[in-house]
């Protein structure tokens, strides 16, 4: 249950020179997920904010809208082999009728280790349905300029980045011309750090997110887009490019998509009128 | 089904210009596998090398250990709305016995969209048998220098990250003195990635590739360790950073984890005997 693990490691260099070194990892642990007393995921994440992790991903799933949703989750039943609590298990108990198990058992799909939305079992299942729909563009979201700041302001923040150079991050900012960091979440699994974004949301009761921006390290997948607009949060700036399917998704759920924001400029893929000046 | 899709986009600067243009993006779609008429997955992939894909992730999985295991995979089911066929689902027949559908059973897991192992519904089920275990390791397997130039050799060949700048990379390379590049495959998500690479070994019939050395253009995490010890590869070398449980994974299963492999320098984590000169 650890963020940061301390590591021997031999570092090997063109000479054929070989020193022994201490080096710091990003701890990565399996989270199992129960819902109301079954098996529903497993994540491999890193340690840490593991309740807005697992309250982030429900969302992000379709199966909650609020922190309300939730009654409890107990951390109680996930032990290590010495019978030590590892706290890898998140048995969640909802509100009645939150959860359409019914529903969701037609979905039901074999165990899987692939990335992206491995776990859905048909083509149909993969879109999910937001309760806070993305608004319509407006000028004057946020300017070019305060854009361009993103990156710069996430990086400046990722603690566990640069003790370790092996995480993903996501931060929400707020839009206008000054954005301000609300939240910054890193892990190892990039979906996460974005989980962990919308469970911190919830927790603030900031639904739907329709002022903010969501800064993300990497790429810009179909995923990332779905996930941003389940919080209704209506642009998604990545550090990388877009794949062609985050940007179809953008464009018909109304998100603007942002990629190689490198600081000096970017491309925006979908509803670029959110940046124009709302003056003119 | 794309590889790379033109989309128009509009480039900002600090100053407030913006200038549209054409964009490649990579292609991004859904590849569902059913086994034996029964839904098993869903991923997000970039298009082509599908054959591969299916059979690399079927060896990751523990269902299949060669490709006789198969006896088709039919790619006439997906249709796109208008009816066309798409070659986004794949209807994969096993020879009688291979898949053993009861033991599978007990995993089953409600859909879910996490990175990682996110379909794997419980912890115990994370972690897979091998058909291929990894060998001892031995001194003299490949030169710390070959090691050095395997990220320049697996650049110079990244095809589909020149046009778009947008996916990972996985190649296999001969180990010894001076390694060869078997095979390289690009994908949005890196470990499709790395089941083309292994799909593409299994069609060669280089199982177990014992005589080889993943190397792949980001991160090293657990799953890619097990990937690769599916196949009994006996090194992983990333550009980046592994995590913690790759670390402990590699150690356990005799796989070398290199990481921070940057043409100058490298550590290396685990089972570093490999990179020993086996002369001296």
């Amino acid at each position: 249950m650890r963020r940061v693990v301390r590591s021997r490691v031999h570092r090997f260099n063109a000479s054929g020179e070989v020193r022994a070194r201490a080096d710091a990892l990003a701890g990565e642990e399996p989270l199992e997920v129960r819902l109301d007393g079954e098996q529903f995921t497993v994540t491999m994440r890193t340690p840490g904010d593991d309740v807005e992790l697992v309250a982030g991903f429900l969302l992000s799933e379709g199966v909650i809208t609020s922190m309300a949703d939730i009654v409890e989750i107990d951390f109680a039943s996930g032990l290590d082999p010495d019978g030590s609590r590892n706290y890898n298990v998140a048995a969640v108990r909802l509100q009645s009728g939150v959860w359409d198990r019914e529903n969701y058992g037609a979905r039901q799909v074999y165990t899987s280790s692939a990335c992206g939305i491995c776990g859905t079992a048909s083509i149909e299942a993969v879109r999910k349905e937001s309760a806070y729909p993305v608004t319509a563009p407006e000028p004057g979201f946020i300017s070019p300029t305060a854009v361009l700041a993103l990156p710069e302001l996430l990086r400046s923040h990722q603690c566990l980045f640069d003790a370790t150079g092996g995480v993903h991050a996501a931060g929400l900012f707020t839009a206008g011309r000054e954005p301000e960091l609300l939240v910054l979440r890193e892990d190892v699994g990039r979906h996460n750090a974005v989980d962990k974004v919308l469970g911190w949301a919830l927790e603030q009761k900031l639904m739907p997110a329709d002022r903010a921006v969501l800064q993300v390290s990497g790429r810009a997948s179909f995923e990332l887009v779905q996930k941003a607009a389940m919080a209704g949060i209506p642009m998604l700036s990545a550090v990388s490019a877009p794949s062609a399917l985050a940007v179809d998704l953008g464009r018909e759920l109304g998100v603007t998509v942002i990629g190689f924001n490198r600081g000096t400029t970017f491309n925006a893929y979908s509803h670029e009128l959110r940046l124009k000046d709302g003056r003119r």
